[in-house]
Order: structure tokens, then C-alpha cells, then sequence
């Protein structure tokens, strides 16, 4: 033991486990009466939230629920899903965010695999929980949300409701760091496309980094008005219920996503920033210009969930949104590589800087690698911008593994990283572009066609709204380029003219030999569902002229 | 275990300990070509900087320094001393920075206490070196730094020279983070004003969420061009060199503290950001206007080392400086207390926004918990602004204690706080005000008299530059005030001025009876040595008029 050791050990005054609790009770310290949620006619303040917090831990508490207990939500963006971020946590139990799109056979499963001890849900959710829980062998404790903002058909079925549930707790509850950081904050299941969900494990310390992570990344100054247009039930709303408390900012909660609620509260609550995946930032941006009227000041906006096409970065730009582009998944806490800009960026034009922002970028400030590697040999690719391997990552904001699946867990972290099934290059400056999703890639005559490429050349015509490019079987070549197009409303193409505006700026085996036209199959975070595309194309064969 | 243990350990892809070091890594990866140091006519690149560091780390860890081995250095701000702060810790080493305004003995009783395997020494400080070198029993390896820009007498001495040890090391040096974020990165002996002084051991962790918190409590933007003001020997600047190397900002040097050569800077190189005591700020201030002349940019200034007097405040306000006013203690790695300031300050007449700002404030956004306490029962005093208790830590920017003292360890972690030594008081909203050092109250006639509200008082005086208030002996009260004064050039005031001066503001018995005037004696971090002042008056006794 070196003299630096000897004597020199942990003790409570000099070592405290990190988790994102402490950023509530610093904003409620320090800013008690700043406002901390905006829902329709309610308004807290930071004061408020902790004490709701609190309450939430001690009446858990109360019920036996504590460490490694699950604590299951299905809640939209309400301010029940903030007190919960921290609620939970704080009575030691780990947060289950379920996704509020979800049928009952998948809750049902989710519920039973991560052994929910208790269930919060919004009557909006009611039948489809009640309907789940019909399933379980052992029924949870039930807690019902009964939000006044929402009028909409759907029964109490829970065993009490939430503000009763807090109104009998205890607003000082004295809560504890947790015993280890590396204990789990929150069990999020991916939406798997295909095969059963995973639970994926997140835990305290990780989750405090990526929420810092985020002030850095934006950067986001202190006192944010932040629009919940991103689903909290989505990696815990990329961390930001923790990082909008750390910036004692304002939550502006929105039951939906509406163009029309999102433009009044940007004007109404001076909103100065919001997450989304693209098909947010294009409904934002697509919709009546009217609805802009009296918006004057500049927000930003922080964009993942999907590859952004360049023509959506121009489009933000145009109105004035500062965009920053993100990307990571549920496995390493939401975004984790930011496309930082370069401040000689500015000087270039529109296209050539919206190219550049287009692409995945470098670390998050607090994560510790990520780069892109030769699937057989874990060596990291040439920074040619060429050369496709997969995305992996290293560092503290990645997960604990996958709930009970010892299998998939270390087939995740195989040679020292964690992969993330993305395909990408590294740009000879070293940010990262994504090519695809492994499964995306349409291999036609031995060639790779990344869909993504040709996805942004479709986006680039003006009456092309959202677009996705899958594979299809050719008897000749194997696959080729099949696009799926939806049109923006009062808008007109056919498929000639796409297919032509796609030859004109893409390599002949590259353009979609098929257009087919209609509203896409959208997850509720916004991702293209390609998997239903491409099952749809599977028994169609193409006929090359 | 809990289903949330049982399978989820930690791996080289989700856990990686925390070390500032990896800031210099990303800084150099995302902006190779952005400067990172400017030094008289040198400019570096992060590139440049990151290649540097890593040659330094090679060359010693070729040499055997390595894994629980001191590196000790006595330098200005150059760059050698950026280099170090990223080198010493990539081979496993630890910085132990010695204040250059040092004596032989004291050098030497660090140098051997500390165990310094390598010393690395300016020339400038080459003499007094050499001194503290004849007295080991075992002569380190000795690098002499001969800056260019330093014309001024001192032989080199060692066994090397700093840039020919880097140039025959290794650019691309594979370092590994430490095997523990609780490993020491850095020893830091405090400037004790009586007794030896005690070797304070801070390790990589606290080291990491110390430098991240500076950026959220400033907030520091992205690339700030940051003036070494403070010395980096202090506390390792704050930790600064890893805050811009984190945020890939530009180091302007300074060998030394002075009011043409900061004004220069601060116009040439568009300086943003700059820190120091209190005495550093008044320097800038009351400089020479036509110095400013050509300064057209808003600065942001951090105060700490000492508490601000509102006076100062006030003055910078004016001249359109952006005050940021922390506290903290070489134990808790520089600065980890913020008077955050709250919006509706801004509204408040200046004298009122200068006297909030004066004030400690709260805990940085990554330290877990300041408070006042009562010194026997350790409970947090009432927020009444009134009673005084002792300022206490507890959280991970705490140091791990002091090298081989386990007794002074053991008393300053006493019941689960660190122990400052600095008594305050905490405001109705929670905000921390000191009120002195516990050896720096007066008491007069049972009564407590803080020296720095009658300090506070003689700098609200227009010829006041400097104020020190100490006990003096008295036969009837036990102690009274005894005022020592620096005027400003070409300003006059008599001791009857400043008596009535203190009078008009201030109870009775808080007047200081006798006014000594001259210059006073202050360390190299610009803190006044009321030790030397109170010895001055210790043989003295007031006679009460």
C-alpha cells in the first residue's frame, strides 16, 4: 500500500455515491420558489417537486416497496412522471417507464419479467393495464393517475389514487443516497422489433453522468424552459428529468405531441428548449406557418432518435432553431455522441454545414469512448469515411446489462465494448457517421446500399414528408432499394418523379426501383417501423425494366 | 443480490474510473488545431498539448516514476505547468505543486515529506531549489524549465531539461487511467500560517467532478480564453487546467501578476475568463484607465482566497465585468461554494446586489452538501444570518485526507463532516456567509467582533486598496480592533478619517482604536498574513481614549 492509501480511506464526509436525486433537492435549496412544472392550469415550484418527490419515497416506503423492488409507469408527460424520476430512487426502488403505446400482452410481460412490486398509471391507460394485469399470477399495488388535464374516456382500476397516495406521505421524508452508485435507477425495455423486449439496467451513477452530460453536450444554460415533446417512458426522456432539475429549469409538461400545443406553449411559456426524434422536428417545422405568430424568440432544439435528413436541418435552420444532433439507444441512457460544431462551420453554406451536422458526431463530454470497429477483429476502422464497421462504446454511461438474460448481456459487452447493432463510419476529422442499422443495409449484386443515403435524397424533394427505404427481393440481384413515401399534406409526386429526382443525385443501382406511397408505421418515439415495411415487401419481387 | 446485481458487474465497457485526464484526450481528438496555449510569442494546439502530456508521461514512466510516486514542480503558469497537470497523472504519478514563493526549508521539508521521486523547476526558482535540494538525504531526478520568455538571473541545475526530456519521449505514450478514481492525482501542501505545513491529498474522482463543476457554476461557455491569473501552484488552479482543457478553451500564460501585462492580455488575445483573490481583481481595478483603453468585450471574473469586500464588488460591476464570487479551501480542491445569483437580483440597486453577491453561497452543482454547523453538537445552525457555527463538507470534492497525519486527518473528518475552520452563518435562504476564521474573531469584552465586517467597512473608504483587522491586547475589553491600511497611489486619508469613517457604519465597540498604515504582507495567492499583523500587535496594548 503506498503512503497515498494509507490512511487515506473513503469515509462519509469525503465520499458520497453519485445519483441525480441531490439535483432536486439542490434546485428546492437553492431555488424553492422558481417554477418547476408547467401542466394547463397547474404551476409548481422546485419547493413543490421535492416535497411531491418525497412523499412518493415515503409512501412507497410505507408499503414495504425499497431497494432492488420494481416500480412500474405507464404515464405520458405529466408532472406525475417527473415526481416519479426521483420518488422512486430516493425509496431505493428501481423505475420501470413503460411505454404508453404498448399492447396488454407486452405490458403484461414487462410487468412479470421485471417483477413490478407497484404500477402508476394514467386513467388514459387504464383499459389496456387493466387488461395486462388480468395476466399476472400476483397483482402489484395499483396507483391511479386521474390528471385533470385529461378528459377522455377511461376507468380508475388502481387500489388508490396518486394524489391520495401522496397527500397521507411524508414531505420530509429523509431519503438516502443509494448504498452503491452502481446500483440500478431504472429498467427500460427496448422496443424490439423483433424477438421479446430486453430490460435494459441503468444505474445511479451513469445516470447522474449523461443528465451533466446533456448541460455539457447542448450546452444548456441554467434555467431552461424545456417542452416535453420527447416521451419520458424513452430512456427516461434521454436523462433530462434529471438534468432539467440539476439546471433548476422549468418542465412544460404535453399529454401529445400536437403541432398546435406545441407552437402555443413555445410562444405562451417562452420555451427555450425541446428533444425530439426528426418526426417531431418535422411536424414542428411542416405545420401552418400561422401557428408561429408571435414567436420571436430563438429556441433550440436537440434532435435523435433516428438519423436526421439534412433537408430537416436546413428546414430548423431556415426558421431559426439551433439544432444539436445527438445519437445513442436505451443501452447507453439515450444520446451519448453529440456532433459538436465547429465554430468555422458557421462560415459554410446551409448544405454543406447541414451535411456535417447530419453525422452522429464524437463523445458525450462525460462519456469515454466511442468509435467504430472492424466487427471480426474489435480494431478500430480507418477514418476514411469510408470504411463501415459497428458503433461501440466504452465508459460509465453505458448499462449495468439486460435484466435476467446473462446471454444477450455479454454478447453486448463481447471484447471490452459495448455494441450497439449501428453501422457507421469515421469521418477523417473523427465524428461518426451511421450507415445503418446492421439489418438495414440493402445488399444488392454484392454491392452496399446504406438506405439511410438514399432516405436523405428523398427528403431533399419538397413534397416528401417522411420517407424509408427497405430492402427487396430481386431474382437477379439479390435486393434492391424499395421506398416507402409519405407526402406532405396538399402536396403532390408520383412515383416517376421520385425515382427520377433519386437517379439524378444517386449511382444507378443505388435509386428505388418501387415508390409506394401512404402514411408510414411509426413506434411512438417516432421511429419508422421498418421491420412492418419490410415484411410487407418480403413476398413482392421486383421487375427491373 | 437482487435481480438487478446478480449477473450486471462491472466491465472494461461500462465502468471506467474517472479522471480529468480523459479531458485533454477529447479536447485533442474533437479540436486537434484549436489553440490551446498561448505563451509570449509560442502558440500551442490541443493536439500539441495532448502529444506534450503524453511525451512527459513516457519520459517519466521510462525513468521508473510511476504508480504511487510524487512528482513535485515549482513553476509560473507556462506551459510546462499544463503539461504536468496531464502528464504526472497519465503515468500514474502524483502533482505535487509547489508554491514559488517558497524558502529553502520549507521546499525541503515537502520535498521529503513528500517523497518527491522527480522535481521539476523553473529557472527563475533554480537558487532557492538547489538550497532545498543540498538538505535531502537522496536527490531526486532534477529537470530544469528554461522559458524562453523568462530573461531573468537562475542557473539550471538538474539533470535535463525539460524540452529535451520531452522531445526523446514517446508522442503516442498508451496511458491507462488509473486503476481507482480514488487514487491521489495530486498533493497540495497548505500554505499554513503557523505550524508545518500539511500535505492534502486529492484523487482523480473529485478531481474530474471539481474541474465539471466549475463549467456549470461560472457557467463557462465552450471555448473560453481563459488568463492564468491564478496561480496554478494554488490548489491546481482550481482545477482549472482540466476545466479548459474539458472545454477546449485557450490557456493564456502569465509568469507574472501584473496590472499592464493582464490589461494587455485581456485586449490582444480577447481574454473571457480569468480567477484570483480578491487582491488580484482590486490590482485590475484600480489600475491605470488608459490601460483599458482598446478592452471593448465582456469579461467574466471568479473571486475567491479571501472573501470579497462589496466595495470590490461594486467596482468591478462598474467597469462592466461579469463577477462570479466561490469559496472553498485547498480540502475541497479550490472553489466548491457559488453565490449563485438569482435573477431578480439583477433588479436590486448595486450597493444591495454587491452585498448578496459578497456572501459564500450554496454548494457547487457537484458537491453534495455545505452547511453551518454548531461546533459541539454538529447540528446546521438556524438560516437566521446571526449564529455563528463552523462552515462544514461532506461530498466527493472533499480531499482523502492529509499525507502521513492521521491525527489531523481524523480531526478534520470529524463526525462525518470536513471541518473548515472558517465560522459563518447561514442566511434565511440558505445561503452562507463567513464571518471569519475561527483565529481571526475578536473578541471584545465578551463580545464577537468579525474582522471582515469592519475590513468591509475601511474598503467602502475612496482611498482604502487594502484592509486587515486583527485583535489587539486591552486591559479592560481583552481585545480590540486594530486596523491595518494600504492606501492607494497618490491617496490620502489620516487614522482620525478612518476612525470616524468606521464609526458613521459601525457599533462602538467594533471601531478599530489605532489605524496602522503601509503596505501588507500578503502570501503569493494574494491572502493577507494576519498572523504577521497580529504579531506585530501582540506586545502592543490600546489604550482606550
Amino acid at each position: 500500500m503506498s503512503m497515498f492509501e494509507n490512511g487515506l480511506e473513503k469515509n462519509p464526509a469525503n465520499y458520497v455515491a453519485l445519483t441525480p436525486i441531490t439535483f432536486i433537492e439542490r434546485a428546492a435549496a437553492i431555488h424553492p420558489e422558481r417554477l418547476s412544472v408547467i401542466h394547463g392550469t397547474l404551476r409548481l415550484t422546485w419547493r413543490q417537486s421535492y416535497e411531491r418527490a418525497r412523499r412518493l419515497a415515503s409512501a412507497l416506503a410505507k408499503r414495504g416497496i425499497g431497494h432492488g423492488d420494481t416500480v412500474a409507469v405507464m404515464l405520458p408527460n405529466i408532472p406525475a412522471m417527473i415526481d416519479v424520476h426521483f420518488g422512486v430512487p430516493m425509496a431505493g426502488a428501481v423505475l420501470n417507464t413503460l411505454n404508453t403505446r404498448l399492447d396488454a400482452c407486452a405490458i403484461a410481460y414487462m410487468l412479470e419479467h421485471g417483477e413490478a412490486a407497484a404500477v402508476i398509471v394514467d386513467r388514459e391507460f387504464s383499459a389496456v393495464m387493466q387488461e395486462a394485469l388480468a395476466g399476472l399470477p400476483k397483482r402489484p399495488l395499483v396507483i391511479d393517475v386521474d390528471d385533470p388535464e385529461f378528459n377522455g374516456p377511461g376507468e380508475r382500476i388502481g387500489d388508490i389514487e396518486y394524489e391520495s397516495f401522496l397527500a397521507d406521505a411524508n414531505p420530509e421524508y429523509a431519503w438516502m443516497p443509494p448504498a452503491d452508485e452502481w446500483n440500478a435507477i431504472g429498467l427500460n425495455y427496448t422496443s424490439g422489433t423483433t424477438g421479446l423486449p430486453k430490460g435494459v439496467v441503468v444505474h445511479h451513477r451513469g445516470a447522474y453522468l449523461n443528465a451533466v452530460s446533456n448541460i455539457l453536450a447542448w450546452p444548456l444554460p441554467r434555467h431552461p424552459v424545456y417542452l416535453w415533446t420527447l416521451p419520458m417512458f424513452h430512456c427516461n426522456g434521454w436523462c433530462f428529468p434529471w438534468t432539467v432539475a440539476a439546471q433548476a429549469g422549468v418542465n412544460v409538461c404535453l399529454r401529445r405531441v400536437d403541432a398546435a400545443l406545441i407552437w402555443a406553449a413555445i410562444r405562451d411559456y417562452r420555451v427555450t428548449h425541446y428533444c425530439g426524434a426528426p418526426i417531431v422536428h418535422n411536424l414542428i417545422l411542416h405545420a401552418d406557418p400561422a401557428m408561429r405568430a408571435g414567436v420571436t424568440h430563438r429556441v433550440s432544439a436537440m434532435v435523435a432518435g433516428a438519423a436526421p435528413p439534412p433537408a430537416m436541418i436546413e428546414g430548423l435552420d431556415r426558421i431559426g432553431f439551433e439544432l444539436v444532433h445527438v445519437y445513442g439507444l436505451t443501452e447507453v441512457y439515450g444520446p451519448t455522441v453529440v456532433c459538436e460544431p465547429h465554430e468555422d462551420w458557421a462560415t459554410l453554406g446551409a448544405g454543406e454545414r447541414a451535411a456535417l451536422n447530419a453525422r452522429q458526431g464524437v463523445r458525450y463530454p462525460l462519456q469515454e469512448c466511442v468509435t467504430v470497429v472492424d466487427p471480426e477483429t474489435l480494431q478500430p476502422v480507418p477514418a476514411d469515411g469510408e470504411t463501415i464497421g459497428e458503433i461501440v462504446f466504452r465508459g460509465n454511461i453505458t448499462m449495468k446489462g439486460y435484466l435476467k438474460n446473462p446471454d444477450a448481456t455479454q454478447a453486448a459487452f463481447k471484447g471490452g465494448w459495448f455494441h450497439s447493432g449501428d453501422l457507421g463510419v469515421l469521418c477523417p476529422d473523427g465524428y461518426i457517421k451511421i450507415k445503418d442499422r446492421s439489418k438495414d443495409i440493402i445488399i444488392s449484386g454484392g454491392e452496399n446500399i446504406s438506405s439511410i443515403e438514399v432516405e436523405d435524397v428523398l427528403y431533399r424533394h419538397p413534397a416528401v414528408m417522411a420517407a424509408a427505404v427497405v430492402a427487396m427481393p430481386h431474382d437477379k440481384w439479390g435486393e434492391t432499394p424499395c421506398a416507402f413515401v409519405e407526402l406532405k399534406a396538399q402536396a403532390h409526386a408520383t412515383e416517376q418523379e421520385l425515382i427520377e429526382h433519386c437517379r439524378r443525385q444517386l449511382a444507378g443501382f443505388k435509386v428505388p426501383r418501387v415508390v409506394i406511397f401512404g402514411e408510414l408505421p411509426k413506434t411512438s418515439t417516432g421511429k419508422i417501423q421498418k421491420f412492418e415495411l419490410r415484411q410487407r415487401v418480403r413476398s413482392t419481387q421486383a421487375i427491373d425494366p
